[in-house]
């Protein structure tokens, strides 16, 4: 399908989710991006994506505020609040954003909520390119469990796809690269949106524009995997993950559940990485401004699924303090190339909660995944055949350490740190 | 409880939604309290109840009308719509209607949503009695799946009481008997709304004016029998009822089911009687303007089933228009005393369809129902040991026909129509 | 219905369930039963209740042995293991043993599992009063998913309600008084077994011999109320209770729930007291050979709750080694009063663990309980007005202390220590 | 992985259940083989495999015998009936069989039921390879909802795995290509058995003996793709298929929604074919003996979309009693060289119960099917740009007709008749 050219490897990027909740503003954003420019672009990391409330004036934290009015424009449209995105002033929209991060080579993108703004709806303002008003196509008895700004899209109404091709047109207009689009794969309510991520590839398709599109929350459920494919890049497999040992502990599970339905263009997404300096403006996830509360071991396994399984990458702390370590899990290219070229990813075996993922790299070799998901130092291993290996021998190098560390036959087998991984290129001898 | 003696016995009335849906009129409205007075007083029924929409100045039929506004005080509370309800003209509410019914010897009730209107919460207005606003107590995540005039109130924040004490006042002085409170015992979205039920019976306790407490719509879960039972006087075990059989013969099963949790002042409810001339502004039901499609047996059935279980006796048709017949289901005094003065109600079996019913009346009496749900004329029976009848021989009473029909003995037994049902008295001779 | 009559009043007992788990022998039984003639039968304890396996001869503890052969007559029947029930040999079953304890003026119980030995399904055996063999009427895909030894029966077959006579005319040869059937009111696979239940109910009515009717495990579905209460005289509310606070005040909210469901000769079950020293040869509820794990305080919270509730009471301990303090437990007449006489009981009030119920005595009395569930001592109270109270002085009798501790005016207020609770009778002045 | 090798293109055979139900014998099987070998295995049909209950002698109809007793070996494992299988005697097995269809260059397959026979369990016979037996591997409460011949095995236990072992290498000494086991990828009590599918992976991974492992009944959940694709080669998406139109067309959505996960030996599987003549000892599907129930639109339709799709193709019909039209829906080469050599095959739209499904053929051509659901005829249609073809104009072939029909240009375009299928092939001009 012609969308999953848009992002035939799975996107890598920076969201302003984890560090600032609901309250980035443009000059952060274009602090990340110069950031981003100049330390990660040349190892693949391109997308600056705005996270949500970006209409909101006054949100001070992750946590929203019921019924507040938001920016917008006379077509229900929401615009970027000026006082937040300065650039933004006299209906320019996130247009000179983007083209801040365009000049720097790397990609724009914002998040969405699913629907229409509940002012619009309840001061029925107009839709562009149709006599009908924002009353006319909000479905009255879809809201978000979680954020009171928008109602649902009915589309059966007239004006129903209108009024998305007009979101899209604008965004076009303003240059977005990649939409995460929020309350459609998954809703303690209603369950997954069809109907709606359906009325946003069309109006995608017809924007003139390649955008990647994205869907959140999760769970995403996997019944719809041919849906999910055929609509969009990329999908969150959980709810918010956090820097919390069960949530990454539970991840395994998900990523094996979806390691079936994945390939170039269409990327089950097990969320942005809580790394480095986050919860600056966020009170989710249990906590507020830290360092991340991973271990180091628990960065390196978390570093290693997501390369192995190939999710998107979506850096989410503060780039700009970063330190050292945290730096060196993103530019490591020979992890970063598992990342970009490895195909087949699965799960080898799972026992007593020892873990085994491999998959296939280029001219014979295969990345393999040890993984030590208990609470002591542990022996981890897979047996030749496991892996379908038929060679005697092969030789290994250690992708985190960037070094060949010998060969081994009949069975890999390494001491494998609590909660930590190791990450090996094997090569047929 | 105190709050059961305000029904010590089922409710009887008359509700406009069958007949008008969301549109009745002051006038309507009097015209069969008139009819009420005159005809049907005498025989215990009692309550006129203007059902909802009544803040709806436009209201045309049963369909609600989405985001639609409502007349609404400075407080946050809905007042009845002038051009439908003139005598509410300078703020005088349903009083003067009040008093009409009151003078009459009749009582007055209305219809409310659960919740606070969406607009107070947009406009954040003002809630009496408190320093809070509208947009402080609405539970943001709230809604009615069929209805979009309000959101749920929050009980755990400041005010949210008060708001429900200062409906409550305003009802009170506006002399309501009997409050039908929807989107409350169950909801398609969020089961039922527990807090708000409790929320809404301090709010009449404290009021000062004695109220009946009903419920709807259903199914009312079982499991919450307790909680009912505590807080209101009726709730609807079941969604919407109209003249359609198998909505009829769905009955039986759930008036099985709460047979157990019935008493005085506690009254599962099969909903209003779709009898007469109904549907005269309601779409709902499938139909429209109409005389019930009811065939006489079935609403035979339905008259019997109601007042052997105990059911809220509401009218649903334009009484004004009713037939002979229609008015004799209303006025046999022989079987509205089963209905009023019967206790123990219980299905005795059921058999292929063949149903059979009993309760105890005064001097060791026995009210039996035999009903014919098959779709041919059948003979249905029961024997005196299943009745727990131990005399040798009874004299049985034809209830409908008010006759004297001789006597039987080991088994009652006879020939029931199809659809139909037979209604005695037994006497031990 | 004529069954209510067996059990006007909750019943009260012994069950050699959690002393002895699947193992009891005759001489246990019988020394439990001499206890109780002595101590206990004059405060109104009755019933002396085998619980389940006693067809198995090498039964060892609560643990079931998979697809173990158990001792059977020519018609499917299981009959007691000899070499536990010796008196049983030479196909008396039971009947000496219940003449012993009839003797003794107590009653005798035993507990049946649902439906036909596999055993007897595999080898074909005959069906009593019927041409059928056992593999006609056992219902190939129904099992207990916790027991190895029945199938259940398909009452639409022809022979099943012999089947289920023969078994209930043998009990009333032996003089059984009481039955527990296990695997039918609620199972993790199936629900609620209603089809059995009611053969159940007819065999019994037909055997000539009351019997009081006794439903587990649980939760039984207070969705079927009316099926049991019209088929049974008691029901177990929740799985196993065991000497877990977890469980004791989980039994709060089912008491409640089930509250309105109760009455003469139907009574929910809260399952039998884990008193004294249990566990003897059983392994369930986590642990072994024991004195009961509840402190003091939580044993006059269970008993103060199953009193004023009315649960039946069954004494789960070897009766023999009682100390003073749980024979104290067994003996207070004044609490038994309210087990006994006591009418209506509800919640009043639950808040923030604070529990409080009442019930109605004689002349005009209320029996109230004070209940702490909360992890430290605490106030716990209730107001005139919640508890209907309208003189404006009452006098307190505590029940356990059996002792007037003076009056109160507006409000009960006490302190309750931890997990514990207070038991008053309440009398107008 | 390794078992993928031995089904890289969906297996095609014949299957004994539409036509014969449990009741197959050898000559029947042989019969069919013969007429396999020579009309259909120069089309790829190769698989003969006979159904359910081999090893009753007394099997009457496809209507399962409660309890019935089943031949057996020393070691708890069944084995064929001699009266119906004559050449199995001596404990020969399905030896002779098995080398009299390889001989004709086909292979062999039989059906088995997940676990251990019920007879063995309450024998306790032995199990080969282990000193525990049958009761000791027995899951208590592991059965089949339908059929009562087996016990689930608990692969907790030592023994289990030796069992399952001991039965591949059974079949493997017999002969077998291909297992079909029963009650296992869904179940009606428990869901899948996903213990027991990794328990028979490993015992075929074990036995030697090359073995395509189709899992039944369906629907396989979605959820388990991982799992079953890393353990199987296919696995039924429904529950059992008939001649019966609703079916037909619910089976559209299963593939929608399984198009994702399938590749070179895992197969998501549509059931048997029932065509041509079946029932003939079989009244399921509410059906005895006849001819498919399904039109010629109708069985073009199931082949389509079958083909398409790439489901196995497994013949349930005698296939002796095979007319014209039905043989020629089995040797349509084109047709198959869709079935065998598609890729990618997705559904590029639903509307109104029109559907396109397409996939990718070698050299830039491209299978097309049109498939008209409703019930008139219907022009289906499919853009170019939904089809991602880029050129101007394609060159068309019928595949049913197997003639070419010119060109088209923009869109794919034609009227469909009720119930029918357009399938054809498109090549670049």
């Amino acid at each position: 399908m012609k969308h999953h050219q848009y992002a035939l490897t799975p996107p890598m990027g920076w969201n302003s989710w984890d560090c600032y909740g609901a309250t980035v503003t443009e000059e952060e954003v274009k602090g990340n991006a110069d950031y981003m420019a100049e330390n990660l672009k040349d190892f693949g990391w391109e997308y600056v994506v705005v996270d949500i409330q970006w209409s909101e004036a006054g949100a001070v934290s992750s946590a929203y505020r019921p019924f507040i009015p938001l920016d917008m424009d006379e077509f229900s449209r929401l615009i970027p609040a000026v006082n937040r995105f300065p650039s933004s002033a006299d209906g320019k929209g996130f247009k000179p954003l983007a083209e801040y991060i365009h000049d720097k080579g790397l990609k724009f993108g914002i998040h969405i909520m699913r629907g229409i703004p509940r002012q619009a709806v309840h001061q029925n303002t107009a839709i562009l390119g149709s006599d009908v008003r924002a009353r006319d196509i909000a479905k009255p008895n879809s809201i978000c469990p979680w954020n009171t700004d928008m109602y649902g899209i009915d589309h059966t109404k007239e004006g129903a796809q209108e009024y998305y091709n007009s979101l899209f047109d604008l965004y076009a207009e303003w240059g977005v690269d990649f939409v995460k689009v929020d309350d459609i794969a998954d809703s303690r309510l209603y369950g997954i949106h069809a109907d709606e991520i359906k009325m946003i590839r069309k109006a995608i398709d017809q924007c003139g524009r390649p955008m990647v599109l994205s869907l959140s929350p999760g769970p995403a459920p996997l019944d719809h995997a041919s849906l999910l494919t055929e609509n969009a890049n990329m999908w969150r497999m959980t709810d918010d993950f956090w820097d919390i040992w069960h949530l990454l502990y539970d991840m395994f599970d998900r990523c094996y559940k979806w390691s079936k339905t994945i390939g170039p263009g269409y990327w089950p997404d097990a969320d942005m990485l809580p790394l480095g300096h986050i919860g600056i403006r966020s009170v989710d996830g249990g906590a507020s401004d830290r360092y991340t509360r991973f271990t180091k071991d628990e960065q390196l396994t978390m570093m290693t699924l997501w390369s192995i399984f190939r999710s998107p990458l979506m850096f989410g702390g503060e780039l700009r303090d970063n330190d050292d370590w945290t730096l060196s899990l993103l530019t490591n290219e020979e992890v970063l190339e598992a990342h970009q070229k490895g195909t087949g990813a699965r799960q080898v075996l799972r026992e007593n909660d020892k873990v085994v993922w491999m998959s296939y790299g280029e001219n014979d070799t295969i990345y393999l995944a040890l993984f030590n998901l208990t609470d002591e130092n542990s022996q981890v291993e897979a047996e030749f055949d496991q892996l379908g290996i038929s060679s005697v021998e092969v030789k290994l190098r250690d992708l985190w350490a960037n070094e060949d560390i010998g060969t081994a036959s009949d069975k890999i087998s390494f001491e494998v740190p609590v909660h930590g991984a190791k990450f090996f290129k094997l090569t047929n001898i």
